[in-house]
C-alpha cells in the first residue's frame, strides 16, 4: 500500500516537473554600461518571481548595429571569456539561474561571431552557440559583421537540461530545430532582433509578425518540446538614415509543446515575464503524436543538397 | 515606347499570375456511389466558379474505414488506373481542371497504398504520390492498411506547374514540405483526414487544430509557397464501438507564401470555396526572405538519422 501510495506519487511528481522561465524584453539606449545595468535590474527582478532560467534578447548589450555596415562597430566585439561574461556569470552565480545571454564574439583579429552563451547556476559557462543562419538583408547586415557559426546544432547541457540555443534568422529553419531535438534539446531558445520597416504597410506588417510566430510555434509542435522566443522592443535610427529605422516588435513569447502560446509579451513596452512551463508534458504529446517515431530517414537524403535540379 | 509599355504590360502579367484553386470538403456516407456523386457536383460546383484546379479529402471516396483494423476493408481498395481514376478521370477532363484525388490503391495482393492521384486537364494522369509518413494511433489504425511509400517526395507537374502533393501524417513533417520545395514544388496540397476524439476536452481540441494549422501554414512559411490542406467532416462512427467515433474537423484553408490565411472552411459544414492565389508573390516573398539562400547545408547531415544518440 506504502508502496503503491510511493509509486502514485513518484508518477504525479514526474508529472509536474516544472520550470520557471523568465524572459526579459527591452529597449537598448547607445549607452552600453546603462543597458547593462538595466538588464541586471530586469533579470533580478525575473530571478525574484522565481524564475529559474532567464533568457535575454539578441545582441543585448548594444544597439542593432548591423543597420550599417560600418568597422568601427567591430570594437564592440568581445573576447568570450571576456568582461561582459564575467558580468553575466556573477549574476547567475548570485541568483542562482541559469542564464542565457547573446553576444558579439570577438574570436580573432577579423573574426567574428554571433553568439550565444549559456550559463548554468554557478556562474560557469555551460556552454555557447554560434549563430549558424545568417541573413543579409537591407538594414539587416550580419553578413558583413558574423562569420557563420562552426559549433553546429548542439544543444547545451546545463543543471536544467538539455537546451537547444538558437539565434534569430535559425527561427525560420525547420532544420536546426529538428537537429537540436534530435540530440535530446529539451526546449528551444530563440534570442533575436526583429521588427518592421517604416515603409511596410499594416497588413504587411501583420503577415510578417504572424509568420514569425507561426515558424517558431511550428517547432514546438514538430518536434513536441517548448520554444522561448525572447525579442527587443522599440524604435531604433539607422545610422545612416537611408532608412527611417527598425521598429523592433517585441511580442516575445513561450509556446508550449503544442505550439500552444503560455505567455506573449506586448508589442511596443519593455516586459520582464515568469511563466511556468510544464515540462514533462512533452513526452505526453510525443506519446500520442510520435512524430519523431514516423519519419522517413530512408528518403530525407536530399535535405543536405542546395537545391535539387 | 509601345516597347516600354509592352515590358511593363508583360511584367505586370508575370506579377498577376493567379491560380483558382477550388477545395472540397464534404461528409461521407456508406455508400460510396452516393459520395462520388456528390463528390462530382461539389467538383462542378467549384469549376462553375472558375476554379482551375479542384483539390479533394484524403480518401474521399468512402468512410474514414482505418478506425479499426478489419481485412474485409481491403475490398474497398482498387487498381490505379482503376473504376475511380477512370471517373476522375473523366470529370477533370470535361470541366479542364487539374484534379487531386486520393484514393486507396491496390498495388498487388496483399500490399496497398493511401495514394493520391492527379489528373491534368485533359483527364490524363499527371503523376501519384503515395503517402510517405503512416500514422498509428488510436482510431487512426493506418500501419495496418497501408504500406508506406516509396515514391519519395517528388512534385508532380501539371499544366498549371508543379504541384507538391503530400498526404495528412505529411503535414507534421517539415522535410516533407522542404523535399518538394527543393524540387521546384509551388504549392503544397494536403488532402487530410483529421478529428476530434469525443474524450478531448475543448483547450486540447482546440490545441490540436491550433497546432495542426500552425506547422501546415510554417511549411507556407518556410518555402515561401501557398499551402492547400483539405479535410473532411462530420462524425463518423467506430464500427468496433470502442471509441466513440472521430468528429472529422473540417477547417480546410488555403494559406499564401507567408503562411497567411486566404480562406477556411468552417468546422462542422460542407462547403466548397474557389479563391484565387497569386502564384507571383512567391517569388517575391523568397526575395526579402531568402531562407533557401542560407540554409546551412554543411550542417544537415544529421537530419537523415532516427536520434542523435
Amino acid at each position: 500500500m506504502f508502496a503503491i501510495l510511493f509509486l502514485f506519487l513518484q508518477e504525479n511528481f514526474v508529472k509536474m516537473r516544472k520550470l520557471k522561465v523568465g524572459i526579459v524584453q527591452q529597449k537598448i539606449s547607445e549607452n552600453v554600461q546603462v543597458n547593462m545595468d538595466l538588464l541586471k535590474k530586469n533579470i533580478e527582478q525575473c530571478a525574484d518571481k522565481g524564475a529559474q532560467l532567464v533568457v535575454l534578447q539578441e545582441l543585448h548589450n548594444t544597439l542593432y548595429f548591423c543597420q550599417t555596415e560600418n568597422p568601427i562597430n567591430f570594437d564592440l566585439a568581445e573576447r568570450i571569456p571576456g568582461p561582459s561574461t564575467d558580468f553575466y556569470s556573477q549574476i547567475a552565480k548570485e541568483l542562482k539561474i541559469v542564464l542565457v545571454t547573446s553576444l558579439f564574439e570577438k574570436r580573432a583579429e577579423g573574426l567574428y561571431h554571433n553568439t550565444a552563451v549559456v550559463f548554468d547556476v554557478d556562474g560557469t559557462i555551460a556552454g555557447k552557440y554560434r549563430k549558424m543562419h545568417i541573413p543579409d538583408d537591407p538594414a539587416y547586415y550580419e553578413k558583413f559583421y558574423f562569420t557563420h557559426g562552426d559549433l553546429g546544432f548542439t544543444p547545451i547541457k546545463t543543471s536544467l537540461g538539455m537546451l537547444g540555443v538558437l539565434v534569430c534568422w535559425d527561427q525560420w529553419y525547420p532544420e536546426a530545430a529538428r537537429l537540436m531535438a534530435l540530440q535530446g534539446a529539451e526546449i528551444l531558445i530563440y534570442p533575436t532582433a526583429i521588427g518592421w520597416e517604416s515603409s511596410d504597410v499594416d497588413a504587411e506588417k501583420k503577415r510578417q509578425l504572424d509568420a514569425w510566430k507561426t515558424i517558431q510555434r511550428s517547432h514546438a509542435v514538430a518536434n513536441g518540446i517548448p520554444v522561448v522566443s525572447v525579442n527587443r522592443v522599440g524604435r531604433e535610427e539607422d545610422p545612416s538614415c537611408q532608412t527611417a529605422g527598425i521598429q523592433f516588435w517585441g511580442n516575445s513569447f513561450v509556446a508550449g509543446p503544442q505550439g500552444e502560446i503560455l505567455v506573449e509579451a506586448s508589442n511596443m513596452e519593455e516586459e520582464n515575464i515568469v511563466v511556468e512551463v510544464d515540462m514533462s508534458r512533452s513526452e505526453q504529446v510525443r506519446r500520442w503524436w510520435p512524430f519523431l517515431r514516423d519519419r522517413r530517414i530512408d528518403f530525407y537524403g536530399g535535405l543536405d543538397k542546395r537545391f535539387i535540379d
